[in-house]
């Protein structure tokens, strides 16, 4: 569905400002609190936290993470599910989050409706409470910016730095192809194996990947040391190649680096027991610059997705 | 300071993704932490809060809250600042903040250098951590929207809703003519006198005047009633018309309901002694619906700033 009416009538705007608000508290319902605990207020009130906290923000924009093709349920779930990975790729789980809209005036009420119900759907999966925002207005975007706040799901978060030379590098999932098969929005953020990777003290570092691994695992990478990764231990999703899988982005996968001293083979087995049908590769490990074998991947011959250009 | 230029040399495309958060990690200065407490992370860090939280979203969007008339570092302080303003109104102080920038490819790096100084200076007055946020790329947008965590000053913090019939309607400041005045950027957000309302149980309900008294007062009304403002009670900007006043938008002022049963005298001159340079006007009291005295202002042929038309 197009997010843009060519009817005033059916748009935002015929709507008008106080009947949007509402009618955003009705699509949201259950996962939006009352006031002042949701939307109405200057600010909403949030309990104390339990703990450190956890802060993340990501938009979704019309043209560039989304179009026409994506039904907008998926859109307003893909809001929160872009936050939950950063989340996950830390060891977090969410509590609220608030969400500020940038809205041309033709944007259609039916979409912005099916939108709202696809964040609350997700909301309520996940247990966010969606507890405010806001809405302006610019010609031509159809926009939306959502900050996720969230807490430690266990004892401990997990950063991306952390790794050490000679740690392991692995990754959930399979890579490449994200926006072809549309899993840029039909993927599950990686909450559950995110919150059991962060109890593993071996899992030193860890972050998900989202503008393609051969650029996301600098981030991760020590001092001094390289990634030297296997090509055929790279998991590709079917039809991908292996530059599709290190630079298509969008993969939301978590890719973490387990301590050289960790024993793998228990650590694989309690994986296949918590997460029967979650792949999970070994693609290589950190080594010296310098040191990394012929066969490694040339990482420095592929690159992933840039923001801005 | 137009924020686009047309030599790409000058633009932020030119300075590519990880040169640019550098920068902003530069530009932002002692106002952001380092990574995993700041930038640089799946998620900013943040300490246990102490107790109930607040949280709001505000953006400033290039050719609706701001034009090339207003210096760069103005914008940036004029974002943090509205939604200081929104924390202001509950009696809450400031702790950490999240920043989604929307750019064209063509802003220009001078621009977007002096934009976040000034947003750093503000956050370093105001002792709010930048912790972290995001850059994405729409042609024609140069919009940011930032989120706002704090917590109440006090033991108490006020929400909208709480008013009673027979309470005074109290302002801080003067309304109308923001924009001519340059006020909607120059403006120091009421965090200070907030905070002091806060602690006096009489105060029982607050909010901030941002789309005009006329429109925003509805949302501190209690049912039943309706506002009974005197015309020559309501304090305007020099050359401001009672329109003017009550509909111009981005006063950024504390509007507040005060017990019926409260002592105004003393109230008046406590505010006096804290606030010496601050005006404060008693602009009215809430009333049954039909009771309104004829002189009163008849509200509902004034409207306020609508941000969907």
């Amino acid at each position: 569905m197009h997010p843009l009416t060519q009817r005033r009538r059916d748009s935002v705007a015929a709507l008008g400002e106080q009947q949007l608000i509402r009618a955003i508290q009705t699509w949201l319902g259950p996962a939006s609190p009352r006031s002042p605990f949701g939307i109405g207020d200057d600010c909403a009130v949030l309990p104390a936290s339990r703990g450190r906290q956890l802060l993340t923000v990501d938009p979704v924009i019309f043209g560039r993470h989304f179009d026409a093709t994506v039904p907008p349920r998926a859109v307003g779930a893909k809001l929160l599910k872009r936050n939950l990975s950063d989340l996950a790729a830390m060891g977090g789980r969410p509590t609220s989050a608030v969400l500020a809209l940038t809205l041309d005036a033709r944007v259609s009420r039916r979409w912005l409706e099916q939108f709202y119900r696809g964040l609350a759907a997700c909301a309520m999966r996940y247990r966010v409470r969606i507890v405010g925002g806001d809405v302006a207005q610019a010609d031509g975007m159809v926009a939306a910016s959502l900050t996720l706040l969230g807490e430690a799901a266990g004892p401990r978060f997990v950063a991306r730095h952390g790794a050490r030379n000679g740690d392991w590098i692995y990754v959930t999932g399979v890579l490449g192809g994200s926006l072809r098969a549309g899993h840029h929005y039909r993927f599950l953020p990686r909450l559950a194996e995110g919150a059991w990777l962060a109890r593993h003290r071996a899992v030193r570092a860890m972050m998900d990947v989202s503008d393609g691994l051969a650029k996301d695992l600098h981030a991760l990478t020590p001092k001094q040391s390289t990634p030297a990764l296997t090509p055929d231990a790279i998991p590709r999703r079917t039809g991908c190649d292996l530059r599709a899988a290190l630079t298509d982005g969008e993969d939301y996968e978590l890719v973490f680096a387990l301590s050289s001293r960790a024993d793998r083979a228990a650590f694989g087995r309690a994986w296949r027991r918590a997460f029967p049908r979650v792949r999970l590769s070994c693609i290589g490990r950190f080594v010296p610059v310098g040191k990394a074998p012929a066969e490694a991947i040339p990482l420095a011959n592929y690159s992933g997705y840039e923001h801005l250009r």
